[in-house]
């Protein structure tokens, strides 16, 4: 497993060093690249890697409607002020029954789309492939590697994609609002991991009190050492409370690099993203080679005609793809 | 790839003999195995394969704490007095944080422990190996092929995992309560697929016209022609509304029998089954090669060490596992 990376072409080495300089269109068509799966997207990764790492990645997660982008804009805003820059990848859901609702959402953001200090992405949800989630992964490389103080990755907490990215931040949000019921629920019962830090949102709602005591009881069963997930009253329309948020991103910050916990982090992550990576391009082989194959086809007749069981023709599938790559090599010509 | 079925053992044969008689401990034998991921569960299956697709499969999926396991208990009171045979396979969630939080969900359907016409299961969620979905699909033929005359498959609606299950269900039904805001919004974004049948349970709160408002509004969105969503309002606890959860249940599978969606939904599904059990082997495979491998460690030493891309170590883990296999064959010995 002696592992090179393999040469870089000289185009896309130039595009990079252009993004290593912090040249916003050169990021925006690296991730284009990457996001169309395109092999010089992942040149460009692999000679930009070394310098990835500065940036903080923080992760955003919450059902649809909260006000994550809101929030987002407001916390821009903020660390501009600070002058600091910023990245924002956002994870757009979409299914052809409601395709563009959330346009809305993204628009929000556009009030910092002249400000050279801030870069915006959204990327779509492309189904079921599983190849999202690793464009993401690329795509939030990149922006590191661009020289942004901050990385932040947005998506509605839904689906293993979305979780498969939000492992990869440094730092988790959890934004929620009076009304989430659905999501306290949720956490109560274990079935969605506890972020490091939660924020409430639309704070002006009568109900704000109640769901926030219902936080502190479901957080209240969780380890009484280590970091204590803070929950912060927002109302980011207004900017009220981001600055806590702000303060409270830099303290989980501090606290994990104080307890080696980032590098461990880090460590899990990118074990994950090179499995998850090596599975993905599996499965997209496989899929590539059933495509216009009329013998899984065939296979496939006889599996929904009850003849033959799915596990059975699963290890079909996989022994004909092995086929071409185990057959023995043709013998060396003679030496003379 | 020309798949035959492998022959089955003649214990496994026996097993399966009984299974399909409908025996109950050969039924919960074979589940066992197959959870565990035993080869000789996969010889069950495929011995009783041939004799599935005879049960009614009914995903019910919903956020935590809206009653699911309620309105299945009252829904199996209901079979049984119509004399239908029910099973039901509850996926349950649980995180070492909130361990058992659900127990008492599950509890529930204990009443129809002594009848012999109701079998209960419940399958844990394993993590993100990604072999839950397998199990519970192969649990789900096997439970069809002992003779049930209805199957459901219950799970909260939050992972990948889930998805999967329902999606191999007939008929998807959706329940939610007042107060599930954030599925309403998941809904509306498209970022949660419209079942087949939506139910309000606990409609007795006051919140309950504004929610059913809210979720008809969504379901206009969708398409005017073809099987249009009913949304029953239902107090699972005291058995109303639960008449008309079946009689829609049986309307829809009518509807999909009459239009000719059931069997395509069932081939579209057994494509996506062989294809997820293909791809799950593949993981596996790939996680045994590289859990005590001192190769991969080191490798992952250079990806955190930001030496080597993840992509470019995804590549050299998938090259140093097709090395093996493609090696060349040794000569067969001379002829005399």
């Amino acid at each position: 497993m002696a592992a090179m990376a393999e040469a870089v072409d000289t185009e896309q080495e130039a595009l990079a060093q252009r993004l290593l300089s912090g040249d916003r269109r050169a990021l925006a068509k690296a991730i284009t690249l990457v996001e169309n799966d395109d092999p010089r997207g992942w040149q460009i990764v692999r000679a930009v890697y070394p310098h990835t790492g500065g940036a903080a990645v923080v992760g955003f997660t919450g059902p649809p409607g909260v006000g994550k982008s809101t929030l987002l804009n407001a916390l821009t805003k903020l660390e501009r002020e600070h002058e600091r820059t910023v990245a924002v990848l956002s994870i757009d859901p979409s299914s052809p029954f409601t395709k563009g609702a959330l346009l809305g959402d993204r628009i929000r953001l556009t009030e910092h789309f002249l400000d050279p200090g801030v870069f915006i992405r959204s990327m779509a949800n492309r189904g079921a492939l599983g190849g999202l989630s690793e464009a993401a992964l690329q795509a939030a490389l990149l922006m590191d590697a661009s020289g942004r103080d901050v990385v932040w990755l947005e998506t509605v907490g839904v689906g293993q994609a979305e979780v498969d990215i939000i492992d990869h931040a440094d730092t988790v949000v959890l934004v929620l609002m009076p009304g989430s019921g659905d999501s306290i629920q949720a956490l109560k019962a274990g079935v969605m991991e506890i972020p490091d830090v939660i924020v409430v949102n639309k704070a002006d709602h009568p109900l704000t009190d109640t769901m926030i005591r219902e936080i502190k009881g479901v957080l209240a069963l969780g380890p009484s050492q280590g970091w204590q997930v803070p929950v912060i009253r927002a109302q980011a329309a207004t900017g009220v409370g981001i600055e806590q948020v702000r303060e409270k991103l830099a303290e989980h910050r501090a606290f994990i690099e104080a307890a080696g916990t980032l590098s461990e982090r880090r460590r899990r992550n990118l074990r994950s993203e090179v499995l998850a990576i090596a599975t993905y391009r599996l499965r997209r082989e496989l899929e590539a080679a059933i495509s216009d194959d009329p013998a899984f086809q065939e296979m496939l007749d006889r599996v929904v005609a009850r003849e033959l069981d799915p596990a059975s023709a699963a290890t079909a599938l996989l022994k004909s793809r092995v086929a071409p790559g185990s057959a023995p090599q043709p013998p060396p010509p003679a030496a003379h």
